[in-house]
C-alpha cells in the first residue's frame, strides 16, 4: 500500500526536514525508526488525544524503549509548571541526552513538548506528530516552541527544528468542528500573506474543507506548508521577512491573553486579528474595502469570528498588544495588508488611528 | 589609564565573543556599549553580590534604560521557579526581544540569567559579569546556561553564548576563602585534562593564588579561559572532546544532589570528584599511583575536599550517577586520567571496581 502521498522539505540546511502528510502515516514504524537515533522516546500527548492515537503510536514505536506522558488539554495549560511535568517523566525514567521526544497533538502540545525538547540537557531530538488542522500547517512547521507567561503569550521558548512532522490527514476526522475551522483560520493568513491564488482557491472550495473532503485538505495543507516552509528557509530566526507570519497574532494574542488562555481558541483569535488587520488597513488607506469584504466573507463562511470579543475594550486590547513579542524596542509593529497576497510588517502607522479603529467594534 | 589586561576570544563562527580581564573592568561603560545593540539593559544580580557592586554596574549603564532584579544566593536557588523571576522582571518593564540581559555575579546568577536571555522572546543578547573565580573561568565560559531539577543538575538549560565576558580580577578581594578555593578546583581541572605545564605551575604557585596576588590570580584565569576556549571552539554542543570539562563532575553533581543543593559547593564537590576520578583511574590501572598522589596534594594544599562526604554511601552515588547527562543510552560515561594532562571520556570500566573504589572512602 501506498501511504505517503506528499512530502514537503523544510530547508534549513544542516537543520532541515520533511513534512510527511497523507492518510493513516501516525502508525507507520519506519517513518519513526527511519529519523530516530537512540534507543529511548518519550511520547507527550494530551488527555484527549491520547486515549484515541497514543497506543497506535506507542505500537509503531515498539522496538524502542518507549515511554509516554499525557498532559491536561488547552491553551491554559502552555504554563512553565505543565512543562515541568515532562522533565520530571524523563528524568523519572532516567532518559539520557540520545533519547527522543514525540510530540502527538495540537499546537500546544507541540510546542511545549518541543520546548522542552530544546531544554532537556540543552536540547534532544523530537518528532512533531501533529492531529489538528492548525498544527498540522502552522505550528508544527518552522521550530518555535515555547509556554506562555501570564503576562503575553510564548514569552518563554526557544528555536528548535523537529526531526521530521508526521501529519496523519486521518486525525482531522476526530476533530470537532470548531477546532477544524480555527485551523483554516492559519490556512487563510498564507493566502493573506503571499499566495493570493490559494486565497481565490479557498474561497471557491471551502465548503469542501469544512466537510472534510480528503483531497482538498491534503491540497490545503500541503500549500500551507510549502508556503510556511518558504518564509520559514529564508528567515529562521525572525530577524526579518518572517514576522510576515504574524499576520493576524498582534491582535488575536491580546485577544487570548485578554479573555484569558482557552476562551477562545488560537484560530479563532488569528481570524478576528486577521479581520481587525484588514480593517486597520482599509483605514490607513492601503488597501480597498472590496478585499476587506471579500477577508470578512471567507473569515464568516469558515465559521470564524470577523471582530473582537465585545467583553475587550479597545483600551485593553492596546495595552496588551504594547507587550507583544513584536514590540521593538517600545515601537509596536504590526503585520497589514496592501492587498490580498500583499503583507507588510510596519511600524508606520498611526496609533490614534488604531485606537479608533479598535473602538470602532 | 589603561586598564584591560588581557582579552581572550572564545572563536566560535558568528558566535565568537570576547573574554575581557582585568582590575576595575566592572564599571567601564565602554566595555558595554561597544557590545549593546538596544536601549533596554535588564542587570540579573544576587542579594551578596548587588550590595556590592550593582550601583557601579547601573550607573555605567545610565546610558540605558537599565532594570534590575537581584535573586536569592545560592545553589539550591538555581530552580524554575527562581527563574520565572526573571520573566517576571522582563515583562513587569515591557521589554522587548532587542533588550540585553547583564548576569552580576557567580555562576548561579550566570546559569540562570543565561538561560532566560535564551528563552526570552526565543532568545536575548545577554553579558556575562562573573565575580566569582569559579565563574569567570568556568561558568561564564562556552555558552553552559541553565537551573537544576530536583532529579538532576544543570538538567534544564540550552547552550547560548554571551555577547562578551567582563572578568574584573578586583571582584575576588570580596570573596571569602571557601569560595576562592571552590574556584581553584575547576583551575586544576585545566591542568588537568590537557595542560600538565599549568598543572605544574599550580603546584608551584598555588600559596600565591589563595594570597589573592594580582598577577597570579590574572595568569591563572587566563590560562584556564584559554585552555577552556579551545576545547570550546572544537566543540560547542558537547559531542565529544567537551566532555572532557566534566572531569570532577559526574561525582561532583552526584555529591551536590546527594546532599542537597548549596551543602557543598560546586568547586568543592567537583574537587572531591577529581580526586575520586584519580583514584578510580588508579584501581583500573590507568594511571600511577605518584600522580594520584601530586593530585590529592594540590587539592588538599588548596583547602578543598579530597573525598565524598562520609554521610554519602556508596550506592547512593551509583544511584545518583546514573541519571548524570554523561550517562549515554543507558551507559554511563566518565572521565578518568590516564595521567596529569592526559583524560579521557570513557564507558570503559568495570561498575563492581567503581563501587568498592567509593566503598574504600
Amino acid at each position: 500500500m501506498q501511504r505517503i502521498t506528499k512530502t514537503v522539505e523544510v530547508d534549513l540546511g544542516d537543520r532541515s526536514y520533511p513534512i510527511h502528510i497523507g492518510a493513516g502515516l501516525l502508525d507507520d514504524p519506519e517513518l519513526y525508526t527511519r529519523h530516530i537515533c537512540g534507543r529511548q522516546v518519550l511520547v507527550v500527548s494530551n488527555e484527549v488525544v491520547a486515549p484515541l492515537y497514543l497506543e497506535r503510536v506507542t505500537t509503531a514505536l515498539s522496538g524502542f524503549q518507549c515511554e509516554a506522558v499525557v498532559l491536561p488539554d488547552g491553551e491554559k495549560f502552555k504554563t512553565l509548571e505543565v512543562w515541568q511535568g515532562v522533565f520530571d517523566a524523563l528524568l523519572r525514567h532516567r532518559f539520557s541526552r540520545q533519547c527522543t521526544i514525540v510530540a502527538l497533538g495540537g499546537g500546544v502540545v507541540g510546542d511545549m513538548a518541543g520546548f522542552a525538547a530544546a531544554s532537556y540537557q540543552r536540547g534532544i531530538n523530537f518528532i512533531q506528530v501533529p492531529t489538528t488542522l492548525l498544527a498540522q500547517v502552522d505550528s508544527s512547521v518552522g521550530g518555535k516552541t515555547g509556554v506562555n507567561h501570564p503576562l503575553g503569550k510564548n514569552m518563554i521558548g526557544a528555536f528548535h527544528q523537529p526531526l521530521c512532522v508526521i501529519a496523519d490527514t486521518e486525525t482531522l476526522n476526530t476533530l470537532d468542528d470548531r477546532q477544524l475551522s480555527a485551523g483554516v483560520a492559519e490556512v487563510i493568513k498564507y493566502g493573506l500573506i503571499n499566495d493570493p491564488e490559494f486565497f481565490a482557491w479557498l474561497e471557491d472550495n471551502i465548503s469542501l474543507l469544512l466537510a472534510r473532503d480528503p483531497e482538498a485538505l491534503a491540497f490545503a495543507i500541503e500549500r500551507s506548508c510549502i508556503d510556511k516552509a518558504n518564509v520559514v528557509a529564508a528567515d529562521e530566526l525572525e530577524v526579518g521577512q518572517r514576522a510576515l507570519l504574524n499576520l493576524g497574532h498582534t491582535f488575536g494574542h491580546a485577544i487570548e491573553t485578554g479573555m484569558g488562555y482557552g476562551e477562545w481558541l488560537h484560530g479563532e483569535a488569528v481570524a478576528a486579528g486577521i479581520c481587525m488587520a484588514a480593517r486597520f488597513s482599509v483605514v490607513q488607506g492601503w488597501m480597498n474595502s472590496k478585499d476587506e469584504r471579500r477577508i470578512i466573507d471567507l473569515v464568516d463562511r469558515s465559521q470564524l469570528p470577523t471582530k473582537p470579543p465585545g467583553a475587550l475594550q479597545a483600551e485593553k486590547i492596546m495595552e496588551l498588544m504594547a507587550v507583544d513579542k513584536k514590540v521593538l524596542d517600545g515601537r509596536l509593529r504590526l503585520v497589514l495588508l496592501q492587498g490580498i497576497g500583499k503583507s507588510v510588517v510596519t511600524d508606520r502607522f498611526d496609533l490614534g488611528q488604531l485606537r479608533n479603529t479598535l473602538n470602532s467594534y
